[in-house]
């Protein structure tokens, strides 16, 4: 990434995050506004903010009308993180306890709500005529539905051992690409943009999130612990369903080696030999590097969806933005 | 109330179950659809669906306009009922199991979630200009920040031994009055009334719910438990600070009875011969009237500002919706 690029993206988070804090200081309730404030604070790539205010702006230069949806969107993000947590029992995120374990879980249900309630606060704020407004609306409160269901569908998945490669792009693309999808749409809305450019966008960032969803799932296997910030392995050990496992499991179906797998998939106590021996497994049969391949083919077809747009600042950046989402800290 | 307003009444609640129903038959995963129908389809009073079109009709004839923003509250009541169950631990709710019961509890989660989104995109298609959705996608949003405001203080008074008057209104205005404050007042907007009239009837529905909320407290503890569909006492075994217990414990301090309530009060094994005890120790020291003629006083009031209004069959009606708000059932 250029240098004039990563500062511009500086300048972004740092208005984001400051917008952020302002928006959840709300209300008398000193514990709630903590427990709101817990994820927002910690930090985040904001990586939905960013690709709202780069689309707008190239679509039709609108970047800074576009700041409070893309607040809402990352808003709506964390919200989806504290319920998520809940109902994962995750104790940690971002490095330091999960909201329901520094509080309590109603607590955190209910802060969950709230993030909600302003997100859409903050999205009616945007500064569109009425109808636009309304458009927006509509593909927030539709991208939110489909996140739940993605959630549903990632929950009822943790009881069945068998998930089919359909089902689990389904899982991703609802439960992470539309949150995307609508960051690049409301962006190409928010800028004026046309049904055609509108419609690429949202396709664009569906790709792009699909892809991103996938890199985290081989970094959750092969990341360097301090800069993914979970523990390599969990994955394995909470018997995730990443497109790797997956994969494995399609190809080592009546291997001898799947009991290597089977040791450590969904074993909470395995042993760090298990686990090891698991994700060598899975680098030995070519799971991982088929997960990698896949998600750099979505980046490449998120790619080319930008021809859509004029040459630009911000369409380098949207371009640039690929290449991190899907490639980086590897 | 008379009997073509019964009939009236009626065909609105018929109207706003099928659209209910229609909305949340949404999505494609079948125990999700299930568990967010759980609550709509065991019935309900539909009061804030019934004011919003009430008010909307007396106001200027958009009734018929207003159907789906009512619905849209009662989806945000749904949602909020579903988490406070899972909050509360209550198992049963209209009597059947609680969501979180006949599912689970990331189910109840994410149907709740998913309520509230869908409630966003019912209100989304209201039939009125993009400034006016603006206008009530604020209040609305404004409204379940304040809901989730007043669950967290009803969450957090259940450690404290001592709630006083002021908190236990404040907790009453923000979990129930404010939601009832968005109907009319939402009601008034889409119906074109003056700022005047929108404000009038906003304060309207704040004072009925308020009166509302303590009449449920009285019947909690007088009313016949098939009509009230909570077994009565519940609230004493629970130990929940009702402006009943609030003014008892006022009232008591220093008093050798106080250990009649203390036996029973928050005391889930308490046996029938000690809540009994407790509740005519309630009656006795003036607790249950006080109650009684505190919520008929906000009736009185909330009828007052219906002058605002005139003369019509939707005026009447909303005249003897505070009737039965406070009133029912005793």
């Amino acid at each position: 990434m250029l240098m004039d690029h990563q500062q511009r993206t500086k300048d972004i988070i740092t208005e984001v995050d400051r917008s952020l804090l302002k928006y959840v200081e709300r209300g008398r309730h000193e514990k709630l506004i903590k427990a709101m404030r817990h994820y927002p604070e910690a930090g985040g790539k904001r990586m939905r903010p960013i690709m709202a205010i780069l689309v707008a702006e190239a679509v039709g230069k609108r970047g800074k009308e576009a700041l409070p949806f893309g607040c809402s969107l990352e808003l709506i993000h964390n919200f989806t993180l504290v319920h998520d947590d809940v109902i994962d029992k995750d104790p940690v995120r971002r490095g330091r306890p999960a909201v329901h374990m520094a509080y309590d879980e109603p607590t955190a249900i209910i802060a969950g709500d709230a993030l909600f309630a302003i997100a859409y606060d903050v999205l009616a704020s945007t500064e569109v005529d009425g109808e636009r407004l309304r458009r927006l609306m509509r593909t927030v409160s539709n991208t939110v539905f489909l996140v739940a269901e993605g959630q549903q569908i990632d929950v009822d998945n943790e009881d069945r051992p068998a998930v089919s490669r359909e089902e689990y792009l389904d899982m991703v693309e609802k439960k992470t690409a539309v949150l995307f999808s609508c960051a690049a749409e409301g962006g190409a809305i928010i800028g004026g943009g046309t049904e055609g450019q509108i419609a690429d966008m949202k396709e664009y960032a569906r790709l792009l999130g699909i892809g991103f969803q996938i890199w985290d799932d081989v970094l959750g296997i092969k990341g360097n612990i301090e800069k993914v910030g979970k523990p390599v392995g969990s994955d394995i050990r909470n018997g995730k369903r990443t497109l790797i496992v997956v994969d494995a499991l399609e190809r080592l179906k009546g291997d001898d080696r799947e009991h290597v797998l089977a040791e450590a998939l969904g074993n909470s106590s395995a042993t760090e030999d298990q686990v090891k021996a698991a994700i060598q497994l899975l680098e030995d049969i070519g799971s991982i590097e088929h997960a990698r391949q896949f998600a750099l083919d979505y980046a490449a077809r998120a790619k080319q969806l930008l021809s859509c747009l004029e040459g630009s600042e911000e369409k380098d950046m949207l371009m640039e933005l690929v290449d991190y989402a899907v490639g980086r800290e590897l």
